[in-house]
C-alpha cells in the first residue's frame, strides 16, 4: 500500500457539528493524517453534511467519505422521523430524550471500524462528550471502552495484535472547553452547525439541546459565536 | 405501539444464504415474529439478495428491510474490490482470506441493534458459525459475547434494564448439523445462495470457500443440495 505521507492514518467521524471538528482538529495536532467520515443516515435536515463538507475542505483532510446509511427505514428518533424535536427542554433531566438515535454511534463506530482497517489506521477519532451532552446512553466513556473490546476481537488487526484505539478526546470536557481547545487548534466554528431543527434556511432554532448547549459552551467560553 | 401479534419481535439478519436462512427458521421455531434485516453491502453481486428476498417470503416474516450500505467505499476485500476470490483454498489453513470483509460482522449487528431498539424488539438473531467457517474473527463466540456487552451500554433499552440477547444458533455446529436442523425446520436450501463469485447467471463456481462447505456440508449430512 502506497503511503502520500509519514503521518500515520486516523479515521474521524465528522458529523459538522461544533465537536466533531474540534475532534478532527485535534486528530491532525496530535500527528494524524485525517480520513473524515460523515454518514447520512436519514437525518431530517441536510444542512450538517453541508457543514461537514466546508469542515473537512478547511482542514485539509486526505479524503472525506460520505457513506447514505438510512437509519430512518428503521425510525424510532425525533431526527429521522416525524416526530417533533423537543424544545427549551431541561438539560438537566434524567431521561433520554426523544431526539436520540437508536444505535448511532454503535453503527457510525463499526462503519469507522471497517474503514480504519481497510485503510491500515489503527486509530478513530470520535467527538462524543459525556458532560454537556442530552443523554444518550452512546456518548459515555463506559461505551466507547466497550467499542475498544469489540474492535480487537471483530477485526483481523486486533486478532493480528495491532488493535485499534478509539479517542474520545472531549468526553470529559465541557462545552465551553471544548471551544477553547478548538479556537487554539484555529477551527473556525463559524463553518459547523448544531441545530437539531433548523428553519429552510438552515438557521438554527435557538430552542433545541443542541442549540442550548451550543449556546451555554460560547456563552461560558466569553466568546461570540461566529455561526450566529 | 402496535403489536399484530402477542409474539416478541426479533430482528434476524438475512444474507440469503444457507446460514441466516436456518438462523431465521430457529427464530421462528423459538416464538419470535421474524423482522428480517438484509445489508447490501456493495458485494460484487446481487444474487444473494434476491436469495434472501425468496427466503424471507418463503419464511413468511413479519416485515423485509433491504439497507444499502456501501462498504465497497472502504476497499479492502476480495468481495466488494476488484480482488480475485481465492479458489479451492485448504479450509483448515488458519490465515483470514482475502473474501474477509472489514467489520462486516459488526457493522451488520449495530444496524440490526438500531433497528431492535426502534422496534422494541430485545432479540437478534445471526447465522455466524465458528467450525465450518472461512476463519473470519467476527464469527467467534467472544466477538458476540462482545457485542452483546457493548449493546447493553449503547442502546436507551440496555441502560433501562432491557439489555438485547444477541443469539448465534449455529456458532458451534458443522455445516453438516445446521442442514440437518433447517431441514427439520422445513427450509427450503433450493432458496439459498452462498456462493461468493457467481458466474454471470447466477451459478455457483464450486470452488470459492463457501461453495467448498456447503459440498462439504451437504456431502456429510448424506442429503443432495437442491441448489444445484
Amino acid at each position: 500500500m502506497a503511503y502520500s505521507s509519514a503521518r500515520p492514518r486516523a479515521v474521524v467521524l465528522l458529523s459538522g457539528g461544533l465537536d466533531s471538528a474540534t475532534a478532527a482538529a485535534i486528530a491532525s495536532q496530535e500527528g494524524f493524517d485525517v480520513y473524515a467520515l460523515t454518514v447520512a443516515y436519514g437525518q431530517r435536515h441536510l444542512r450538517e453534511i453541508e457543514s461537514a463538507r466546508a469542515v473537512a475542505r478547511a482542514l485539509g483532510v486526505v479524503r472525506h467519505v460520505e457513506l447514505q446509511v438510512d437509519l430512518s427505514a428503521f425510525g424510532g428518533s425525533a431526527l429521522t422521523d416525524a416526530i417533533d424535536v423537543p424544545k427549551d427542554r431541561d438539560l438537566a433531566a434524567a431521561d433520554i430524550p426523544a431526539t436520540y438515535v437508536p444505535a448511532r454511534n454503535t453503527v457510525f463506530l463499526s462503519l469507522a471500524t471497517a474503514w480504519a482497517e481497510a485503510l491500515g489506521a489503527r486509530d478513530i477519532y470520535l467527538g462524543v462528550n459525556a458532560l454537556d451532552y442530552s443523554g444518550y446512553p452512546d456518548c459515555r466513556p463506559e461505551f466507547i471502552e466497550a467499542f475498544e473490546r469489540l474492535a480487537a476481537l471483530a477485526t483481523k488487526a486486533g486478532v493480528e495484535g495491532a488493535p485499534l484505539r478509539i479517542h474520545a478526546p472531549l468526553i470529559r470536557l465541557t462545552k465551553a472547553g471544548i471551544i477553547r481547545r478548538g479556537l487554539e487548534l484555529g477551527v473556525d466554528y463559524g463553518l459547523t452547525h448544531s441545530c437539531y431543527d433548523p428553519d429552510a434556511l438552515g438557521r438554527p432554532c435557538g430552542h433545541c439541546d443542541s442549540c442550548l448547549l451550543r449556546a451555554k459552551g460560547f456563552a461560558e467560553a466569553g466568546v461570540k459565536d461566529p455561526a450566529l
